[in-house]
């Protein structure tokens, strides 16, 4: 018997999983969640894009999580034993940078008796000098510099990226940092993702210059490309600001696939947590990737991460040339599976947009406004029978239009029109806003034989995956594990202790042991499908039309269409 | 001192108004509900389209509501006498025809004591004998086989009411008794309106065959025109059924505008309301067209009858040639004033879509979701700060596109839109289409040079007022009476007891002394028109884009459009 640990560190909690490398059972599993701030998250009541974390918490959080987790698998089977742990996985929410100072530690994390810097006093308590988080926003006005800067010298840096660079990502953060608190940069050696920063911790090759640096963070949010000679040149950032460009030299030249070793559990986390020393970590990764990765991700399979936004997963064998895919972001060599361009598209809202609907609009008050009442009367209504459409853009289009600055729409309401027929035309756009991203694929030969779903929402609204199954035309499966992110760190895990030690050579054949899909699946139900593609095709005339400059025709059929659909199917 | 009566019938209740003809003061004041059905309407659980009304009601209604408006009148004035009345106005709802028999009594009115027809005593209980109240739709297919009809055979019938014969119509109604309870059509000598019988009542003039006919009801919902030779052809109503043809023969050659005397009041009613016998009553008419005239309407002066929809009343120097108004219904000479061009526009849903948002969406549940709540929350945001636009198409369009088959569409929604900013850019789409029709009047040479409101919203909603002072680029000023109805009625009185008796030569005389506006009016605001000349653009741009069969163009503006405005707005 052999197990791996997957560690994944989400927005509010680090979650653990102990998992039988066999068949993928989780004979263990626990949550800890963090300390600091609001649900984990430091916050600024007087700056509402301010998000950070303590990276002690993370730290915390290992132990506590890892000790949990091996009290449950010990519950579950009382053969069990750490000494079967045969390697740990790491994935984590980013991009999420922290400061460091030479050796690795987070700024915040310095203390007197390592007097290594001066000013360090002020950190402990200091924002800046912990973990950005993913959805801090304080460098908007520095993404817009980057992109405007990039999109005049250097436009290939945006070509994977969607065409703009975000204040969610690496650079924004770290030049905001320069720009409004320069103690803290100067102070920073450097800054690792938390995606390796935790692998560095665990194996003792915390060193920024020897930490091996995630492929998957890197590509997707700090523009490397290994080709093209890795991060951007070191005179565009010196463009941004001087400082920026003379820290390029302080990052990182080369980054790693979750298949390779970051290194070995050291002597003191093992004891610590109580498992065997020297035992293989494996290079980090963000958590939609290996959630991916858990779910069973492989060339045709699409993998839909649904929650508050979509994440959209695909790969595609490296060997192969792959054009590129108009508002398809972040296609990255070894991102998702080494070997295959993982690709990356995605829905700026899904749940989002059904959260607000029901939380800012509160239709019908308590409880016929709640998900669960609004879901049980939506399932009651056919296809068109509404007579209403919408368009899923209340946070933007992400795919394919990749424009932060499209916002809702919907169309068709008269004085009847109820609240569960708005919630299920919002189901409905987020399913058309799906079936477009996998037609972009198709056309540009990235074909889809079968989706796969994972995240709360695919789990718990069947009707939902029911449309979604209707709209596409595709049989809509599950993933068989709720905690996918997790699992796919285990199955990371599993590689790099290799076939010799108990794992496996490959992750296909780690995948084929260890994940798989549930039994209950949605399949397509002809006469849905019929109506839909008619309301398809009038979600394609708004979406091109409101969406797109090269759009020019007439409006005037949208109303009649939707309500000649809504007769039709009112007999 | 003259005081004159004006009986104003509506949907629910009859009010009785007893006004100082010197000034307009009223001095009583009285609403009986009628007693048959729910709130005075006879419903029928199996046919969401039926709504009649039982004429007893009315007949109850003017004896109790003239009585307690004489005992008020006397409390607010010991000096006044019911000999000081001298005359009695009268308005109805409308198209609300009426079966009666030869007498002009209604089928459902006849007792065993007057045996004129076999089966009558079918008829006391059968709703298809009683008064068709203006909003029953029994008759929607035989409305569109009427329009039918008409478009191959006689477009001219359709080009004064927008194109379309609707189902609230008089013919509508008379062709679907016809198909449906022939017994009742046959028993039929006679289909009057509500507003003919009631004069005819109170003055024994109420033989169908010595009638005189309202020109207002006629030329609105009858196709009656007078220079074409008044009714339909006999030849077209008899294709459309050959019974339908010879009833055309028991109805009517002439019409008549309110300064003509339907007669004087009876004996008997004077005795039983306990008033001067032989007084002078007007010819009737329909609620909107006299709160028009008790609104002060004049050339130029636009009267805005504002409630669940809105009437938006014009007069036009009928000597003064008038070019059709493409999207302006009911053009007809004397429908409002003798001497000029009515002229008569829409909204199909004013208060009614505010109502929808409030009743069926239930933003916020109770009380944060109730109309006062949402107002007093929408009243604190600026124009354009929402990025909100909505099309005020949640009940068809009536002016200036004439379609029912155009639905509501919202746009321009965030994660954190929030209940008061839809409900601020419903009034504000509300007020958008009210410029519109300005707009179109404007273009075809009828001016408006003032803008009288009146109704409860306008009353009640000082926000809405502002809004609509503020994108319409006029002042909004409100009719002094809340009663604008019942006053035209009594203005209309007035002028048909003549000068002689204490009254007026005509209704300018008349109205210039008894009606006028509140103190309080809304001028705009310059700040707040310029924003909204931005957004109307946007308005327009939709509107015609999804209203009409001609727009073609570009639409990726609409969104970006609205995030400049909402940014200049929200620095």
């Amino acid at each position: 018997m052999a197990y791996t640990i997957g560690l994944d560190f989400g927005t509010n909690s680090v979650r653990c999983l102990i998992v039988d490398v066999t068949n993928g059972d989780e004979l263990g599993t626990s949550v800890h969640e963090y300390e600091t701030g609001q649900a984990g998250i430091i916050l600024d009541s007087a700056d509402h894009n301010l998000a950070r974390q303590n990276p002690a918490d993370y730290l915390k959080g290992i132990e506590a999580a890892v000790k949990e987790a091996v009290q449950q698998a010990k519950k579950a089977d009382k053969d069990f034993d750490t000494s079967q742990i045969i390697g740990i996985g790491i994935d984590t929410t980013g991009s999420t940078p922290i400061p460091v100072n030479k050796n690795g530690t987070p700024l915040s994390m310095l203390d007197e008796s390592r007097p290594l810097y001066k000013g360090r006093d002020e950190f402990k308590d200091n924002p800046n000098a912990c973990a950005w988080l993913w959805k801090d926003h304080t460098g908007h006005a520095e993404a817009a510099e980057i992109t405007e800067l990039a999109e005049k010298e250097h436009p290939e840096y945006l070509a994977k990226c969607g065409g703009i660079y975000s204040s969610e990502w690496f650079f924004s953060k770290v030049l905001h940092c320069l720009r409004t608190d320069p103690k803290v940069f100067e102070a920073a050696y450097s800054w690792v993702e938390c995606c390796d920063y935790i692998p560095g911790v665990l194996t003792g090759e915390q060193k920024p210059d020897a930490l091996k640096r995630s492929r998957c963070a890197a590509g997707h949010k700090a523009m490397f490309d290994q080709q093209r000679g890795g991060l951007p040149a070191k005179d565009f950032l010196a463009k941004l600001d001087p400082k920026l460009g003379e820290l390029r030299d302080r990052l990182y030249e080369k980054t790693y696939t979750v298949e390779t070793q970051a290194g070995k559990l050291t002597e003191q986390w093992a004891e610590k947590l109580g498992l065997p020393a020297g035992i293989p970590v494996a290079v980090g990764a963000f958590d939609a990737h290996l959630g991916a990765v858990g779910s069973g991700i492989a060339p045709g399979k699409l993998v839909k991460i649904i929650g508050t936004s979509s994440c959209d997963m695909l790969v595609s064998q490296s060997s192969r040339q792959l054009p590129d895919i108009p508002g398809i972001c972040g296609i990255v060599d070894g991102s998702i599976l080494p070997g295959f361009f993982g690709l990356e598209a995605g829905q700026s809202a899904v749940g989002d947009i059904f959260n607000w609907f029901v939380n800012y609009i509160q239709p019908g008050g308590e409880p016929a406004g709640s998900h669960e009442a609004l879901t049980e009367r939506a399932a009651k209504l056919k296809p068109g029978q509404s007579g209403l459409l919408a368009l899923d853009w209340n946070n933007g289009n992400r795919t394919i239009l990749v424009d932060q600055r499209l916002t809702g729409l919907l169309l068709g309401q008269t004085l009847h029109t109820r609240p569960e027929e708005i919630y299920r035309a919002l189901i409905e756009a987020t399913a058309f806003g799906a079936l477009t991203i996998i037609n972009r694929f198709a056309e540009y030969g990235v074909k889809v034989t079968e989706v796969i779903n994972c995240g709360g929402i695919a789990e718990k609204n069947p009707l939902l995956m029911q449309i979604y199954a209707d709209v596409t035309g595709r049989e809509m499966k599950i993933s068989r594990s709720a905690q996918s992110c997790a699992l796919g760190a285990a199955i990371a895990a599993a590689v790099v202790a290799g076939q010799a030690n108990g794992g496996y050579d490959n992750f296909a054949h780690a995948q084929a042991a260890m994940c798989g899909v549930k039994e209950t699946t949605y399949k397509p139900i002809a006469e849905n499908q019929k109506v839909y593609q008619q309301l398809y095709r009038l979600y394609s005339q708004l979406h091109d039309a409101f969406g797109t400059q090269d759009w020019s025709g007439k409006m005037a059929n949208v109303m009649k269409d939707l309500l000649n659909i809504k007769d039709s199917v009112n007999p």
